[in-house]
């Protein structure tokens, strides 16, 4: 048995400080450091378990998100305790890998992506803790 | 000082069954039994810290979601410890309230929601248990 706990929801913005004042100012919560992941085409941080996700510019995947649909939530997160295991075991039951590998995410996280297609049409991220 | 740590991230489906299965499969969540809140038109389980809403009908504010932007992530609830309280601390603060006064959500929680438009694009839901 096993059992994949929420880590975070992640919402695209246009302005990371603009949405963290806000968020801020309605749970009070003190946002985190603002972190940059090239990798992934974002700056990031956190305002408790919500991830904020700024586009580093249009051409990156949050960037055309934001251009298609303005600010919105982007993606859950589990937490899984092994990344490789926990990929291994989506694949095989079906799901679709967006990234077969694990890669870096914020926070020295390792991470993966799911396809809304194969998950009920929501974006998925499995997150092992860095 | 005050906290509202997330309680829960809503998606719009249009199975639950076949949303919650597939959610079960990757998480290895059971999901909660179905219930029926035919005050906000929908039908809702929980798998873990997800609930899944699926409308009762196409005119309902999940329906019209549904139909617009096909299943996704529909909101993010925040549990605070008064609900009065917590709305006229928002508004106080120049949230926009869609609901002025608690009403019931599912498992006997209280709840409200406050518009996207002055959370920086998302729609939030502040729950009270029950």
């Amino acid at each position: 048995m096993f059992s994949y706990p929420l880590h975070h929801v992640a919402v695209a913005v246009s302005s990371l400080e603009e949405t963290s004042s806000l968020l801020e100012l309605l749970t009070g919560e003190s946002p985190s450091a603002v972190e940059e992941i090239p990798d992934q085409g974002v700056r990031v941080l956190f305002v408790g378990s919500v991830e904020l996700l700024e586009p580093l510019n249009s051409e990156t995947t949050v960037g055309r998100f934001l251009m298609k649909r303005g600010p919105g939530l982007h993606h859950i997160a589990y937490r899984v305790p092994d990344l490789k295991e926990a990929l291994a075991r989506a694949k095989s039951e079906g799901f679709q890998l967006i990234d077969e590998e694990p890669r870096k995410g914020s926070r020295g996280h390792l991470v993966a992506f799911l396809h809304p297609r194969s998950t009920g049409g929501f974006l998925v991220e499995l997150v092992q803790a860095g």
